[in-house]
């Protein structure tokens, strides 16, 4: 099944468009679980289990594996096997290489982990790109990215347009909506919105959601595409470390849940159902 | 030692100023010596244990390692440990995230596997940069690549100059010299020679080099500084992959020597010395 499909089917099942986001930071994980790749394995295992109910995808990010050492990629294998089978997983891990090596990564993402969907960078080109836009994959590239120094490249014009407008435009222009979406972050709602219109039927995965209303449902509001869709969400610690004591199961659905329900609030107003 | 001085030294030592990747593709591997990553872990110690005398410097590209899945890093940390202790490792990652994810990225590949310096994707900016360039570490950041989908976005003009010449100076205002270089493809002397006059105290890693004597020298001079220092060429296929018999070791040898001495030969032309 697509991407795309897997997650409209997991998206309907669940009654949610919220990701979570997998970052294994050793130093925020309870103690009384151990130390070491064992202790974020078991961690993480738990937390699927606590929020599979109210995450419709998870996006596990490389880094915080490659952290674990030779471990690593053994490490991430285990945990997307406590992923229930019917939710998507993006792999988040902003790769980008020249054609050869990218497909050596694409190879690696999509056949060796099962990814449904990538991120990847852009600063290399469409052929750089490709690979994890093909024969049913998803690739989902970094566009304008919520840190501060993203203003250092991101935004600068060309011919009277900001960089990332570009990064869009010609990806739009390069591979079918059912191939590549975009991350859009969730702290530019303006940028959102003149996205949206450049790429009105492209999938924006948003990172740096907290599970706060108000932030989330501007950012929402202006991401949305016609139909109130269009728009996947993501939050990792706000989620996942809402408590970094032994009650982390329990605080972490909480936190799902209350993220769940506020962007459903959201989606009600732009499309009046509830 | 910083990596700039085990570079120097290790350059010294084998009167040699070449790196060789090392991209194990499991396509090319000779077949004599089984599949799977046990293959590429005994091929790649043969490679180095043949090649060490003349690679001043070895750069394993992930994605190679990646498309092993779940024994990646496992490999990747065995295959470093049979590189001679005096030769520094470049570790081809091209990574880039938001500072707090591009520091467990660092983190990952300068702790658990001690790489001397790292390949950094400049697109999420200065910031995601950062945690590459700090505490000893060395981030060697992507400028203009020698794909063909390189102009895609690194040829847009920003104020009248091309993006990759507005990555370079903002690096260079950003790190010092002994934190930061660049990745310039050999493919393109003139845009190498323009990067020079902005970047005159960095080292900039040249790949896309092949055993050809004559583009080498091309390269090469349009890049040195005026010392003739400053570029580390680097080739991969052609040399590890010289011959995909079992006479591969010889070849591989042959190969870095021939590109050795086509570099040696290419310095002398800029410096005088023989």
């Amino acid at each position: 099944m697509s991407f795309l499909d897997k997650l409209a089917s997991s998206q309907r099942a669940r009654d949610s468009i919220i990701c979570v986001g997998l970052d294994p930071e050793p130093d925020l994980i309870p103690g009384s679980l151990g130390r070491g790749p064992q202790a974020a394995l078991r961690f993480l295992r738990r937390i699927i289990r606590a929020t599979s109910d109210d995450a419709c995808c998870y996006k596990p990010n490389l880094a915080f594996f490659e952290r674990y050492g030779s471990a690593a990629f053994d490490v991430l294998g285990l945990t997307l096997q406590a992923i229930p089978d019917d939710i998507p997983v993006i792999l988040d891990a902003k790769r980008g290489d020249v054609p050869n090596t990218a497909k050596a990564y694409a190879d690696a993402l999509f056949d060796s982990f099962h990814a449904d969907a990538v991120t990847v960078a852009p600063y290399l080109g469409m052929d750089s790109i490709a690979p994890f836009a093909t024969d049913g994959r998803y690739a989902l590239v970094l566009a304008r990215t919520s840190n501060p120094g993203a203003r250092d490249l991101q935004d600068l014009m060309v011919d009277g347009r900001p960089l990332y407008e570009r990064v869009v435009s010609a990806c739009v222009g390069a591979f079918p909506a059912d191939r590549t979406g975009f991350v859009v972050g969730a702290t530019y709602p303006e940028e959102a919105r003149r996205l949206r219109e450049l790429a009105p039927d492209r999938l924006f995965l948003m990172p740096g959601v907290g599970a706060q209303g108000g932030d989330l449902a501007t950012a929402l509001r202006a991401a949305f595409d016609a139909s109130g869709a269009g728009v996947l969400p993501s939050a990792s610690r706000s989620v996942i470390f809402a408590s970094t004591g032994d009650d982390f199961e329990r605080a972490a659905a909480d936190a799902a849940r209350a993220l769940r329900d506020a962007a459903n609030a959201a989606r009600s107003t732009v499309t009046g159902r509830t």
